[in-house]
């Protein structure tokens, strides 16, 4: 018995085994939903070209308003407002790639951004962390170590965000680099960079390059990071958001540009309208990003939702939210760029409401056939919360739409006649050859779910699936195992990362 | 001011008034989604027919059987089995209508059956009762009249099952007939009849015949009321569904015949083979009901899912169930024939896995075009149970999918370039004329969705989603109002059932 198999066999006997999914290049083989007609698609890619031509954007910082006029764009210095002929649109977008891989340091976890493929990634930005034993809190960086360890431990999630929720234990300006050594460190995979500043666009870069054991001006061979832009809808790019996207352009790392367009507060409170701000504002980052590198690796970013009229308060997973999911992925069709969504809701509990909101959302996502769907695992109460037992949910209704895509087998031994034969009217197939032949396999088994009858659930202690998920992240966590690491990487890491922080206590000034 | 607005706004003024969609016609526009390809469908369809013809189903019932050999069908009587060349099927399945409409006794709540339309029906056949108050427990006949209290005043659900739960303080030879007078009376909505022996089928036309103020024989011109079937897979049917079926075919009233197959235990441990043996079992009961009558409307009925392999407990709404029920979409179509499918879940709760597994089901459905969604309001634990909390969760879940499928109106006026030229970059929309003019309806308003923030939502009591629908059903309930019945049919439906329970208590043997 090799080392692995006998800790394996020592952890299932302490009853620490959790049945997760292996991981998988997650192919949506279905055609995509349509809720919009070619028609619709190009009287609101052609709205957004007005809203671009006559109206423009507030781009604040000026390196980029200078690189947008130098490729063609109407700049108005006074106004800070650039204006963009469609001809230049269209000729910069035809730049991006359609489709790219980003190589995770574990090769078996690269991901490829494009096509039919997806890619779920945890969730990212909350400023509270919440678990059913202690409540909603502000997160410390410990817990969030713990939250990318849970992530590790599950094969569904693709890619982890550097910042599954603010460890507010650690000051503002340093933090990030935290952040990143412990996405670049617990986990294998891919991981995000925050983009809010340039510094910190720089500082995952080098990092990322550190944790791949390359030279960082080796960078733009091959894509080993992304990140991610807001606009701060309506019509306005700001400064740390344009640096941030132009370090990451720089150097050849897919940006994904994601307009916040809330429908009825920071967009018209009409669908087509909320999207024709959106396709405007997606189209304007995207083309920055080909402008500052023809060719830059960019995702067009969908988060159109609506309030709630009466309070103003955001909603997600709404009917709305499921149909804007569904028609940004035809716009980004349109573009032939790869296209990002989100798993969302706004509940306050781990409850019904979470699941069905966030299903909507999973749903609109992926049948607009999302190359990248955030916040995938761990959101709730409208992104202000990175929950621990969400995670858990989230894995269970990932896992469950990937094994949904796996086609169905349709061949003489699936079809079973002869084992329909075997089987007396009346009978069961528990017993039957065909049965036996695939016991293990034949069906997904759930990481979460529940099957058992009422009564033994009782006897088990009437847990919910809040509450099973509690237990399950804590068997994740007790198992965790850290994926190796070549020391000298991990020193050098670490070197990094104090050089930085001292760097940045003596020259706050250099974090712009 | 009209009495019913008075009323209406003294109960607003009592916080009674509950927020919900009006009665639609819920259409589907949107292409389904196909799950196996055209090759695949015939396959299925191939093999099917070969356990048709070759295999054959065991009908217990003699006057069924009598009718298929006179059509044409093999039958041996020793083993009293069926088989049907190819032929005969298909021609008794042609016959069969495309789409049809039921009356309701309230003509504005009538419904389509077939084409893109969608109808929500009740949960039925549950032997036990939930709610958070006392929770799971056997039902009383009160209580089932709540249950039907509150489906009526929820619009989103179309069509009302005689049983969202037993019973069990009435007698069970004779509380069908309390069943359907409920059915009848406390709600203006098409529902279903027990089809569990031919005397429920004849008691449940005699009623919806006097209910609609017709002669018993006129029944055949006019769908009033429909019933569906389970074979008791694999491949056989008993008497009393038998005799159902062919009352109900006799009197020109639409059945639904289901198989039961549940993947890994009475149908093959393969989807591609629980499909060949639901569509064997589903021809062959559409069969009987042409055989019967030409032309009697008829419904395929698809109900596959998988057991956990492990304990045989049966599974709903997981993965293969979701591609089950949009595979099944492709076969009633081949075959020109409406489709019913479910919403399922098997959680002990009302929890998040109650909310995932019946979205699962719940896209499988409508994204797989079934025209009727049987169990779609209530449903719990595996259909054991109708929950109070559940109706209302899932009538949030049915709004919320009504409104994701009506079209994005795309137009000058909701592209809106002129309310986004007029918000400044940074600004917002909540003030706009675009905005105003669209307050009251731009989007869907929640019956259960709490989007208060967090401290608000604390403050209310923390009360998650199965929380606030407990309330939510007390103020339904409260707010209840009978629909208008002219008094002389009341007293004609209170008198047939005193009638048969009188003769059903005097000949016990006349209950078969």
């Amino acid at each position: 018995m090799t080392r692995t198999a006998s800790r394996r066999g020592r952890r299932e006997a302490r009853g620490h085994g959790i049945k997760r999914l292996p991981w998988r290049d997650v192919v949506n083989r279905l055609p995509p939903i349509e809720v919009l007609s070619d028609d619709q698609v190009e009287a609101i890619h052609q709205a957004s070209l007005r809203v671009l031509a006559e109206i423009g954007l507030r781009v604040l910082d000026g390196e980029a308003r200078s690189l947008l006029a130098k490729a063609g764009a109407q700049v108005d210095e006074t106004t800070r407002t650039v204006c963009f002929d469609p001809a230049l649109i269209e000729a910069e977008i035809a730049k991006a790639p359609a489709s790219f891989t980003i190589r995770a340091r574990n090769p078996a976890k690269s991901v490829t951004i494009g096509g039919n493929h997806i890619n779920f990634s945890m969730v990212g930005g909350p400023s509270f962390v919440s678990d059913l034993d202690r409540g909603r809190r502000p997160g410390t960086f410990a817990e969030l170590c713990d939250f990318q360890r849970i992530g590790q431990m599950l094969d569904i999630i693709h890619t982890t965000n550097c910042s599954p929720f603010e460890p507010l234990d650690l000051p503002p300006e340093t933090r990030h680099l935290d952040r990143y050594y412990a996405a670049a460190t617990l986990c294998d995979k891919v991981w995000s960079a925050s983009l809010l500043g340039g510094f910190r666009a720089r500082d995952a870069l080098a990092m990322v390059a550190i944790a791949h054991g390359i030279d960082e001006d080796a960078l733009p061979q091959q894509p080993l990071i992304f990140g991610n832009i807001n606009t701060n809808s309506p019509r306005q790019l700001d400064v740390a958001m344009a640096q941030g996207l132009m370090a990451l352009a720089r150097a050849g790392q897919p940006v994904v540009v994601t307009p916040f367009t809330l429908s009825g507060a920071m967009a018209p409170a009409t669908l087509a309208g909320a999207l024709t701000q959106q396709n405007a504002e997606a189209l304007a980052g995207m083309v920055l990003a080909q402008v500052v590198r023809p060719g830059a690796p960019v995702v067009y970013g969908g988060f159109t939702s609506n309030v709630d009229m009466k309070s103003g308060a955001p909603a997600f997973g709404t009917p709305e939210y499921t149909k804007a999911a569904q028609a940004t992925g035809q716009l980004a069709r349109r573009y032939g760029v790869p296209y990002r969504s989100s798993s969302t809701n706004a509940s306050n509990a781990v409850d019904a409401q979470a699941a069905y909101e966030s299903e909507m959302s999973l749903w609109g996502a992926v049948m607009g056939h999302a190359n990248m769907i955030f916040h995938a695992a761990g959101w709730l109460e409208s992104g202000l919360v990175g929950s621990f037992e969400k995670l858990i949910v989230d894995a269970e209704m990932l896992q469950m739409m990937a094994e949904y895509l796996t086609p169905i087998v349709v061949d003489e031994d699936q079809l079973a006649v002869e084992a329909i034969r075997e089987v007396a009217p009346g009978g069961h197939f528990f017993g039957s050859v065909h049965t036996l032949a695939r016991y293990e396999t034949a069906f997904y088994a759930p990481l979460l779910s529940d099957w058992r009858n009422f009564e033994t659930w009782q006897e088990g202690g009437s847990l919910d699936a809040a509450r099973r998920a509690n237990a399950i992240w804590k068997r994740l966590l007790a198992d965790y195992e850290q994926p190796p690491l070549d020391p000298a990487i991990d020193e050098a890491l670490k070197a990094y990362v104090a050089k930085r922080k001292e760097e940045l206590a003596r020259d706050p000034q250099s974090a712009a």
